[in-house]
């Protein structure tokens, strides 16, 4: 029921966006769906092997570089392709390929309880030999280093041996594009082999980045049924495995790749990556599903939202929570790209998609994913007081606008670095972290710094001016305005980001005032500067327009001319391939939602009223040609009491990349909008919030449905949520007693009891 | 007497801005003041020859190209380098050097008066070789075609012959530095040699550009003193002249090398090179130098501007005079680029410095030059409509900020393409032009079409808020501010501009409304659109700030901090090398005159306490970080009665160059702020103005001169400027009778005479 993403498309431009629909990961390895055996001679393929954060570094070219524009940047890689499977049946040797011969039956499935994927085949070649086949790919949980191709042949009819040709194949390029902003046009070329060859039973391929000098071993360990021949052969950049078997026989081969790099396995990726191999050689790949299987078991255990009776939407919000699951960074190293691991789009990089669209499932899921997200974030702190002081900030720390480790990866200041709004976003994930978890011994070690280091940039580039304190010059989320002064997004976030370096600091001063000593020398934080942090936040200007009763998205946007969106055709949009930004920029039109944005984040700093004239201001103006903005839209729209809206809101958001609305996602999924899906649902419909003293609940049922349940963990409870037409159920399934706010009244949930009120509308 | 620029610099780092100063140039072809031998191995030089608006067209390099930003731009060649000469002296054959052996005396000259440049050694070689020689060299106004260099040998004490190897060299690269946004990164190499040989004795190469496919020749006559024996040796890239002299005797030895190129002289430059060349060679060169030195005679004649008992400031005036001559281009494919044609800096492009800085002071000094400036406007009209469309508006033209054959070049569009202000600055100086000369002829051929469509621009980005015309998101003449609304100067320019538009066509109506009709049919102008013009600029923002009794350089301007002066360290200017553009745009500091500016170019748009005060208030912010900032300065200051501080702005842009105050001149000189030396004189301290109906002056004396005196050109006049301590002393010295105001009086002028009257302070 809605476990199985399915296709049995084979044109050109399904094949390309099913590559990424069918991706498998485990947040290190990522590998997109292509064909074993590859297409139709001609036919494109984004063939793509991720390690999450494995990365070169590579100039960043300009016509005009000015002073602080970043010299390099780094850029997800390729890695060695363990994909390849080619099947030969017959002494003449007829190649396996759904694009010859007769395909009597064909499907795919990713199959989101297994943790796997399956493709079945029933072939009849060119020359009659009749067989079944079915790969079963598996990227393992957990070992996170393997990859896992299982194949099985069940001859029909077949004449003469069946050949199994496998390659380990090091000679990689990326992808590229050359008319599209949204994907890099050129550094095809990132990896050399150093070496390959075969060693203790296991193949292996090693690869070396020229500029960032890391490596990636990817060594392959083999088992199948009894084979009349065995033969290996190497070269330079690959490794070939060839099995010959008897055609009349069913028969297995199963191939284990083990992924290993620099970053995680240190200097001898290539020993670490063998010894992986051999151990799970050992190990039957039943075994191995049976432990992806329970793996994935207990994350929708946690994790999984169940709906009424609408099969699509169910199929839509599973995978987006699955693919979000494999895409994110369980280590120190990596975070979640914005297309996850899935593809090559904005070049692997980490924007504020993680803290703001795919933080926040985790944290009432999975916290300590969560808490993983944000250790990153600290690991790369230095690098953000580095940009701070070269874009001439004498204090504080800066967050780059992209990056995978650590420093500035955008070239495109106005929608790139510009956004200072990222490190007030970062901080902010810190207070949900701290207010959902009460996690005392992170505030010590990685809160606080953070939350100091960014409110300090506030102080640094903020100043008062006739009483109230501006930002000047910065881009908010929409990028069809930038550098402004006073954004209201980032004047709130900003605010909050510099209350809550205050409120850090006396919450540890109060716990252990000996300790904050200790820790406030050491970032050279004085009772003067909190103090300053305070009037900061007191006096930040939040643009308010009282004839319209809404919030201008920054000091000049209500002056500006509205976007002339009668005469726009529809092929013109996504706006920003059709128009030169500075065009764009004239006037009043959002690329997405941005005080929209605000107003969710921070939904007590203005009244209902106009947080709804906003809502309905913005919505005019708003062309969602970003993928974070329907979700929010929805969401909003939830909590003005648009209930139609939010729904369709939803909808757009639930199966974006399975209906590829988008146009794009060949290029990778859309990642944040997943967990926009799922935002959509626990904070649009069900209304929850984490608020500082306490769990909020609002919740609502979209008319289409008859009910709908997930849980959401909480300071250590698991509390479930069942909506019906008539009621909402909470019930508290783990952890000790617990006050909540349902509606506009406290509720105490006791263990294991069911709560039960009647659904307000 | 002040006509000779000399020196005898031998540091690397004179050297490097000698190339610059010593650089000969006729508006077509220009030779940086390089070595005919070279330096001592291992110094760096920028040896440069450069025809003008020659050109390759090189890919411009993104991080992220979004779209409308410019996928090519233009580069101006280096080329064919025809300087090289080699002197061998003895059997030894030792090298003449002015860093071997013993230099008795050196000096070169830059001769303003003769339009030659001449280089005088006297030398012992290390085997004691002695002898004198001079270089003579000339760019000729005569035959734009003519780069000669004449060579004069007097041996004092020579043993064996003299030999003389003379090059034609089609091996050349452009200059290239990594990190100065001002000067080009890469695509060095942009030629290569498709013919070299001898032919009618001429030697010649032919060289052609990679993109572009634009060919330049390079034919070289020689003559000389009889010489022993006389070789001639080709290589695929260059061609060799060696003559061995008996060096017992006084020699010469005369290279005129004919540049053509297939902009002016078609498809097959080498054909009209040999024949102009044997043209060339038939003229003795004491008879091109006397051919020269009668041009410059007649254009000192015009335009020459005496001061008192300063030699080194009147040696400043007239090598920024001088240079600007040599620069401009007089055909229809040539402008002057802002390095004029003295070095590759901003790569030879054209900006609205040539209509604002050095458009008036050919306007009013040799006005058929100026003409010819304003027709290479037109010529690349269409250029700009199809920018304007590019950038998504459906009517006007849109001129690029940079260029040489007319498409936008800049590709960092806050500081280029914003700079819509260049279009009015282009309608600005047509409406100058017709006022200072009354031709009509011009205004239909040329005028009213350049005027009508810039004016559209305007109608297209502006709109109305609130009852006024509003110009949102561009970009000021001040680079340390992008991106902004209702820039002071930008609106006040189109303002002006939608003026024009619907004066011109009045007038062109009254003239002839048949005619008039015409033109108005093609250009689809119709009354309605002309009262359109008439109610914007009407209704034109003009940002004013009542407190300060100022015009705020843009809507948000004054609520910005004011940078941190005092603790910027002297090395951090400029400030565009040393800070980020966006921290730098988030203060209120300038690069250059703004708002100043364009109380200067429209000084009754406001009270002159308004100007005054604003006047006060930019001076404190502008760092004149841009060589187009203190004479616009100076000009204001004697506007506003700050004598002493308009006489310091002065002596900063006479010798910028000269001096290298700016620490740039190796990279060619600023042929911007040249022009403002003149116009600080005539605009500034004689308080010249073109005004509607007349001509205005009001002129002061600084205090350090006893007088100064020039001519201007006005109507078909030419009005001699004598002022004193004591008076003012205007003579019609051509045309007829004309009334012109002196300070608030009107008075005649009538042939022949003189007007004096007292200096008013």
């Amino acid at each position: 029921m809605s476990w199985s993403i399915r296709s049995a498309e084979l044109t050109q431009a399904e094949l390309l966006n099913n590559e990424s629909i069918f991706a498998l990961g485990n947040g290190y390895i990522g590998v997109r769906g292509n064909f074993e055996e590859g297409y139709a001679p001609g036919m494109n393929s984004i063939r793509g092997t991720y390690l999450n954060a494995f990365h070169d570094v590579i100039t960043i070219p300009y016509g005009e570089k000015l002073h602080g524009f970043p010299g390099t940047q780094q850029k997800l890689v390729n890695g060695i392709d363990a994909q390849s499977v080619t099947i030969l049946v017959g002494d003449k040797r007829e190649p396996f390929s759904l694009f010859t011969g007769t395909v009597r039956s064909f499907e795919r499935a990713l199959n989101m309880d297994a943790g796997s994927a399956v493709r079945s085949v029933h072939w009849v070649s060119p020359e009659g030999q009749e067989l079944k086949v079915s790969f079963t790919r598996l990227v393992s949980f957990a070992v996170r280093e393997l990859f896992a191709i299982h194949i099985e042949i069940e001859p029909i009819s077949v004449q003469g041996p069946i050949t199994i040709v496998s390659t380990i194949n090091g000679d990689v390029e990326n992808y590229t594009a050359a008319n599209d902003p949204r994907v890099a046009s050129g550094h095809a070329k990132l990896l050399r082999t150093v070496s390959s060859g075969t060693a203790q039973d296991v193949d292996y391929v090693v690869d070396e980045t020229s500029a960032s000098g890391l490596r990636m071993s990817c060594a392959t360990a083999y088992s199948h049924s009894d084979a009349i021949a065995v033969e290996r052969a190497a070269d330079e950049r690959s490794v070939m495995y060839t099995a010959r078997f008897d055609g009349g026989r069913p028969l297995f081969f199963t191939k284990r790749n083990i992924y290993t790099d620099t970053l995680r396995h240190g200097a001898d990726p290539l020993s670490a990556g063998l010894r992986i191999a051999s151990e799970a050689a050992s190990a039957p790949f039943s075994e191995q599903l049976a432990r992806q299987r329970a793996y994935v078991a207990d994350f929708w255990k946690r994790s999984d939202i169940v709906i009424g009776d609408d099969a699509r939407l169910q199929e839509g919000i599973r995978f987006n929570l699955y693919q979000l699951l494999q895409s994110a960074g369980q280590d120190a190293h990596s975070n979640i790209a914005a297309k996850g691991l899935t593809g090559e789009g904005y070049e692997g990089h980490y924007f504020w998609d993680t803290e703001i669209y795919m933080f926040p499932v985790f944290l009432m899921t999975q916290p300590a994913i969560a808490k993983q997200l944000l250790i990153y974030r600290h690991g790369i702190l230095d690098f953000a007081r580095a940009r701070a002081r070269e874009m001439g900030h004498k204090q504080g720390a800066l967050y780059p606008w992209r990056t995978i480790s650590g420093t500035e990866c955008s070239s495109f200041f106005p929608s790139g670095t510009a956004q200072y709004h990222i490190s007030a976003d970062i901080a902010y994930s810190y207070s949900q972290y701290y207010m959902a978890t009460e996690d005392n011994d992170f505030l010590w070690q990685y809160g606080a710094e953070v939350l100091i280091e960014t409110a300090r940039l506030w102080i640094e580039i903020g100043h008062y001016y006739d009483g109230a304190f501006h930002i000047d010059e910065v881009t908010g989320p929409d990028e069809y305005t930038c550098c402004v002064d006073n954004n209201y997004y980032t004047n709130a976030m900003a605010k909050h980001n510099l209350r809550w370096a205050a409120r850090s600091c006396r919450t540890l001063s109060r716990l252990d005032a000996d300790r904050f000593g200790a820790l406030a020398e050491k970032l050279g934080v004085t009772e003067e500067e909190i103090l300053g942090w305070d009037r900061a936040a007191e006096a930040m200007l939040l643009p308010y327009d009282e004839a319209l009763d809404i919030n201008p998205q920054d000091d000049t946007f209500l002056r500006k001319q509205v976007w002339d969106f009668d005469n726009t055709p529809e092929e013109h949009y996504p706006l920003l391939l059709h128009y030169h930004p500075l065009t764009i920029y004239r006037y009043q039109v959002c690329k997405q939602a941005d005080t929209v944005l605000a107003h969710f984040l921070l939904e007590d700093e203005q009244r209902l009223d106009t947080i709804r004239s906003s809502y309905d201001y913005y919505e005019k103006i708003t062309t969602h040609d970003s993928s974070l903005s329907t979700c929010i839209f929805s969401i909003m729209a939830s909590k003005v009491g648009y209930a139609e809206k939010a729904y369709d809101y939803f909808k757009e958001t639930a199966r974006l990349d399975l209906d590829n609305t988008h146009g794009n996602t060949k290029d990778g999924l859309h990642l944040a909008n997943m967990g926009g899906t799922w935002m959509a649902i626990v904070f649009g419909f069900a209304g929850v919030r984490i608020k500082d003293t306490h769990l909020a609940l609002a919740p609502a049922i979209p008319a289409a449905w008859d009910r709908y349940e997930f849980k959401i963990q909480y300071k250590g409870r698991t509390i479930d949520v069942r909506i019906t037409k008539a009621e909402a159920q909470l019930t508290l399934s783990e952890g000790d007693a617990l006050q909540v706010r349902l509606y506009d009244r406290d509720i105490a949930l006791e263990p294991g009891k069911a709560y039960v009120q009647a659904i307000q509308s």
